[in-house]
């Protein structure tokens, strides 16, 4: 009996029941999954994965930054290597599918080739990362900078919330810290990284398509305000007279939406806000708020921070309120490679799926793994954009289809390599 | 040597100044004044007073609602009585100013009189009520409810934070709950109340005078309001299928500030705001906020309620969020008595002060004893209008203006009442 892309995906979505039960159990009232780095949930969850990695015929090792990595082997021991993947942690009672589906569905790519016997001219490596989503540590990306060379020791003596440093917990996992350096591939071998990940995000389940072509992971950056206005009775001081922090932040958090939705590429938001005293019969004093803004063109990003802060600064005068500002984070855009961007397109639509191109409006690996190699990302849609959260859900039969995209433009890109051996990827 | 306004006001200065002093000092960062009721800083004020009273020849009692009255008795016992007073207590943290200056003043009139001889045809009975605030039982107007027979006994059953009844406190305070009801003036007994307290607000400093009239007390109500959006990833949800909770209370609070400033006698505030997730890359799912509005014209304040929350159920509706809104606290504006009001008006153009008229945006025990009788009220000037804070400050000088103009009314009411005997004040 042939395996179809199909069943590969039935096969995939019971390897995501089975692992999401791989999570701690201490909140009785949290029915999603929290897995830690190093911890013994990620250690059962290694264990489950080289057990799938080993029925597909995969070598499976894992290296000093507890990265799982199974290898689906090119008879050329010398051939460069394709690595597939994603994080195999969780935010704390989050999703079923952010990060591990990534990991599961690449392995079940290698079950459909096994099953079909293809074999391929490079190596086709599929990497569990360890921590992306730094929850335990703070340590975001982790596992793709180890294996990309932008690990910084320091952060070894990051700490948990029982003081456990990062450094003793890979020791107690059975790494050696000291030897992460070692663990990055050499560039020349790689032809790229491509990844498969929810969308966490609405737009492809609004235009019904299954997956999307990612094009670029935003670039983010974060500000925190201070409005400071004066407190006073909030009978007694006339309104002409009144300087409201409250009002002022009213106006700010305008000025970011309307901003945002007159300009093609950005989208921001207020996410956080104080006040004080914070009373119903007191005039608010001072008002603490952030404003983050994103933009996958750093462009876009930098002439929408001038228009705004100029917009604020304009507001805020004629209210006689007193604004501190400070740029508290940025990271600037990473493009996905275009070659990978027309590959991913090419086999998304000898899928007969329509292409679609979207921007990754949240952070990746391919952040880290970009200064190895060349990046691509492919989205799969989500229910209402629902992520880091129990409720986080796909459609199952979209599985299928990510594993034919993921099938063609393996086997696309084999041929290729076949005819022209080493022209294939690029390290950026 | 006589004693002049000025030199009655210098003595009510350093009464000020000493009573000051009795506060609680529980808090060592705290250079403000708090006095709560029925507690050792009750009974220390209370004793002080007494002393002050007794050496202007005024006869003293307290009641069973921890009332302190001090009486500078008509020769005629039949005579009705004139009510001048305000409270003792104090916020938590509060100002030298806020309350007891109103029973100092009177005081110092006392002083005035009798040393300059001045017989009264009324008993002119000086009150020092012993709740106002209602800080430490939520018991607000406790003492003016008692004089003028407003007092709900359900109220003795009220506990502070150490689960000390109202009931208990009184007793221990040597008072006798269940005789409150006594403790009612008999309403046809009453010429009327006049309370100097200060403004609160910055409308006399801002316009020069030390002294005005109050018109009215406001009328106050409250809203709270739950805008119920939609949570999401702030990097992946396009701007236009957002559902920011946020966005909308902004809108809110804007909307607010814009009524009142374009409606006359409208004052209102937005000042406390809750936000969930609150989280800087979150976009918010539920934002609460209060909303306040006052004015001395029910009407006025009626009309802006509609109008405002026709106002925002069209803005809201078209952000796509739902709304919750409730009102959680209304309460009637009350008039001053037009003759008091005049009487005051003539007694401050006679003290060589230009006449201004302006409502209390703030509640006042005058508030409660309208049920009883007539009532008028003065303000003075402070400094920004800052109260229920250690920096409240008033103008030393302007006290001696208040007791020419407490003394012109005293002395103008007494000579109509001797031309006319009985025909000044009325019970409302």
């Amino acid at each position: 009996m042939s395996l179809t892309y199909q069943q590969a995906g039935e096969l995939t979505w019971q390897w995501l029941e089975q692992i999401a039960q791989v999570s701690e159990t201490d909140d009785p009232d949290c029915n999603g999954v929290t897995r830690l780095c190093a911890t013994r949930e990620h250690r059962e969850a290694l264990e489950m994965l080289s057990g799938w990695m080993g029925d597909a015929g995969m070598t499976v090792r894992s290296d000093n930054g507890a990265n799982l990595i199974g290898r689906y082997a090119s008879a050329n021991p010398d051939a460069r290597t394709l690595l597939l993947g994603s994080h195999q942690d969780s935010v704390p009672h989050g999703g079923k599918y952010d990060g591990i589906m990534g990991v599961l569905l690449p392995l079940a790519l290698v079950h459909y080739l096994d099953h079909h016997a293809i074999a391929l001219p490079f190596h086709l490596d599929v990497v569990a990362f360890s921590d992306e989503e730094g929850t335990r540590f703070g340590s975001t990306l982790l596992g793709s900078k180890v294996l990309a060379g932008g690990f910084e020791p320091a952060m070894l003596d990051a700490q948990d919330d029982q003081g456990v440093t990062l450094r003793q917990a890979l020791i107690d996992f059975g790494c050696d810290p000291e030897r992460i350096a070692n663990d990055r591939y050499p560039p020349g071998d790689v032809l790229g990284f491509v990844e498969v990940h929810i969308e966490q995000g609405p737009q492809l389940e609004a235009e019904g398509l299954p997956i999307g072509v990612v094009s670029a992971i935003t670039g983010i950056e974060r500000h925190k305000l201070s409005l400071h206005g004066q407190a006073g009775h909030a009978g007694t001081v006339p309104m002409h007279l009144r300087q409201d922090a409250l009002v002022g932040a009213a106006r700010v958090i305008g000025l970011v939406d309307e901003l945002c939705k007159e300009t093609d590429e950005l989208v921001g938001v207020v996410g956080k806000i104080g006040n004080s005293p914070n009373g119903v019969n007191v005039i608010p004093q001072r008002t603490d708020l952030t404003i983050e803004l994103r933009s996958p063109d750093d462009a876009t990003r930098l002439a929408a921070r001038e228009t705004l802060l100029a917009r604020i600064d304009a507001t805020l005068a004629g209210l006689d309120l007193r604004l501190d500002q400070q740029l508290i984070y940025e990271q600037a855009a990473v493009q996905c490679s275009a070659t990978l961007v027309r590959r991913l397109e090419a086999a998304v639509a000898a899928s007969g799926v329509t292409t679609r191109t979207l921007f990754s409006g949240a952070g990746h690996d391919g952040l880290a793994m970009q200064a190895l190699c060349d990046i691509g990302m492919l989205f799969l849609r989500c229910e209402r954009g629902i992520s880091h959260h129990p409720d986080e859900a796909i459609q199952p039969s979209d599985l299928g289809v990510a594993l034919e995209v993921l099938a063609r433009f393996v086997t696309d890109l084999a041929e290729d390599e076949c005819r022209s051996p080493g022209a294939q990827g690029a390290s950026t």
